[in-house]
């Protein structure tokens, strides 16, 4: 059952921009561990805040992303660039409009 | 550019299901409307909430799909089976690790 993951990641003031380049570098990784779409972005409306969109296979691919090597690094190199505060939320997805 | 547009929808207890079959009701206008995901989706945590992601070709496709005839009966279909809290947040898709 496909796994949604969704989260605002604080960033440390001035560095947001830092954090959406480490979360956007190019990972074919990811999507050979299951990540069928990996959105980041940012909103005028937080401005010290990533905001992360994440579909994958199911909860266990999620969850077993988190202990590749290439994941460990990536979460290691973001953590100076983080405030601590987190959002989100993660859910099963049922379906959609666009599609039977 | 790419909007987000993230949210959890509080449902009348006992009624979630009834929410999620009337947010998947297949919907080629939306696509149509610059709709480029829409999942909906229910997690175990949280028994009487349905989550729902949407990425747009922009954020003011997105405001426009508000008015369409469908939607809005849509939405008045939906008002008798939610609680009225709702949650979420919006960006701007900067990008994705899964392309250049």
């Amino acid at each position: 059952m496909t796994f949604a993951n969704v989260g605002t990641l604080g960033a440390v003031p001035g560095r947001r921009d830092e954090l959406v380049a480490q979360l956007t570098q190019r990972s074919d990784e990811l999507r050979e561990a299951g990540c069928l779409a990996y959105e980041v972005g940012v909103s005028d409306d937080a401005p010290d805040t990533v905001f992360v969109v994440e579909l994958w296979q199911s909860a266990d691919a999620h969850q077993a992303s988190l202990e590749l090597p290439q994941v460990r690094a990536a979460i290691a190199a973001a953590r100076p660039l983080l405030s601590g505060e987190f959002g989100g939320f993660r859910f099963d997805v049922i379906g959609s409009p666009l599609r039977d």
